[in-house]
């Protein structure tokens, strides 16, 4: 049970976690804390967040529970700024999509709270963004990956690990840099397609034409390039060594299917196809939710 | 209003047809012709077809309609087996994803018949194949492009149309050359791209791990690559020239956005996300249905 909860950055993730909370009776107050004052209250408005306030140093004040929610690359300026008000009985974690990055930003800026910081990142989202789009139901049997420090206590990763048990999720752990490689080939690769995809067929000539009959298939593949451009160039740069990695990896195997494709190799096309339809239905048969 | 209707591959494709011109009362009789004489019987016992024959000759006595739903690379032997056979006032249509390679197998084979052959082809599927997965609402409200031979007289395109119609599709007409093109861009490449990202990921040492932590981005992205790897196959190879031309070019902007994550470039990585978000938001408030 969280008694004051703080979200720095209430957006899709950090409302849709307050949302959930709330909904289970897990969280007593919640606290909202932002740059944009308009979205605070709009936030409130929704009923989302009891209070606000655009100062982090003063929105963690009384905290038990403080979660940062903002793009990687503001993160480190936002532990800065809390790190001398950190209440002493306060947990804090996060739900940055890479984590070895922040890992190394609360390691240079996290002075008193360091070994209550817990980094964390739910497996779940949509291509919408904004409190607008949160919902309670949004970690109802997703994944949430901790990457705990060597310096957290059980008891504290128990805390962060129980607030995402309470809205429904499945809560793992890994080290930082598993989660990163895992993430990278499953969530920011694809992305990358995608945006890529999108820009090439928007630069056809006749991109309108193109577009226009675009079917279901199309729309499914390229939903995620609807996300957040911030948000996936911070990605992008927070966890490039990764996604470089398998981006080489895949390149280089589209490079092989492009040659088998222009030799006609009927037999390795459909031996690729094949084994590609094989793994993806024998995974949605395992892991579908 | 088509007295008896012959369907040539009774599968998604043309299954999702026949039951949607059943249902609308724009078919009297439907006969269906295949290899699996089991698959037939099947396709009748669900309501799909009146009647089978395993021998496309024989099958397509007394239609005034005839629908070939075959893989692309089967076309040519199908023709040749009905065009001695083809009654004199029947029209004919196949539903093939690749056009010109179609019209090039009709040239060859249909002497009798070939002024009275509209290819077609049906913006719509599933990543579902077989008779099972056929439903009547496939075709509504999704686009058919017909790809007319100058052969072809007013009345007889009129009838392909009119059929279509009678399922609730948009039927619009252009060239077989700019058909291929526009679905090389459009679906073509997102079924090579995601075929090659699931066999890239189920080689990766983890891979069972790997698919366990793919969220609905992922599922989203990659469902086209549980699709048929035979017909899809076949339409590589059929529209080779195509996707290859816009393969590369999608390899050479991935090559660039691997310069832009590499170098760190922010600006211009967040310039490419934007460019394709504000793309891919603008089509689908424009041509979502």
């Amino acid at each position: 049970m969280i008694n004051r909860l703080c979200i720095i950055g209430v957006g899709l993730i950090g409302g849709s976690l307050s949302r959930a909370l709330r909904e289970k009776g897990f969280c007593r107050h919640v606290i909202g804390c932002g740059r944009d004052e308009r979205h605070l209250q709009r936030a409130r408005q929704l009923g989302v967040i009891n209070e606000y306030s655009t100062d982090p140093a003063n929105a963690v004040q009384g905290a038990d529970m403080i979660v940062v929610s903002v793009p990687l690359r503001a993160m480190q300026s936002v532990f800065e700024q809390i790190d001398p008000h950190v209440p002493v009985d306060a947990v804090l974690t996060d739900v940055g999509s890479a984590k070895a990055c922040v890992e190394t930003a609360a390691r240079k800026t996290l002075s008193g709270s360091l070994d209550r910081f817990v980094p964390g990142h739910p497996i779940a989202g949509t291509e919408n963004s904004g409190v607008e789009a949160s919902f309670a139901e949004l970690y109802q049997g997703h994944k949430v990956i901790l990457t705990p420090l060597e310096e957290n206590t059980r008891e504290t990763i128990g805390r962060v690990k129980a607030m995402w048990e309470a809205t429904g999720a499945n809560v793992q752990q890994m080290t930082a840099a598993h989660h990163d490689e895992v993430l990278a080939e499953t969530s920011h690769l694809p992305h990358v397609l995608a945006f890529a995809l999108v820009d090439t067929l928007s630069h056809m000539g006749d991109s309108d034409e193109v577009f226009q009959y675009a079917a279901g298939g199309f729309r499914d593949f390229t939903r995620i390039a609807s996300s957040d451009p911030v948000m996936w160039r911070d990605i992008c740069m927070e966890n490039r060594d990764a996604i470089l990695k398998i981006l080489d990896r895949y390149m280089s195997d589209l490079e092989n299917l492009r040659e088998v494709i222009s030799k006609s190799d009927l037999e390795m096309l459909q031996k690729i196809f094949s084994r590609a339809k094989d793994a993806r239905d024998k995974y949605t048969q395992k892991y579908s939710s």
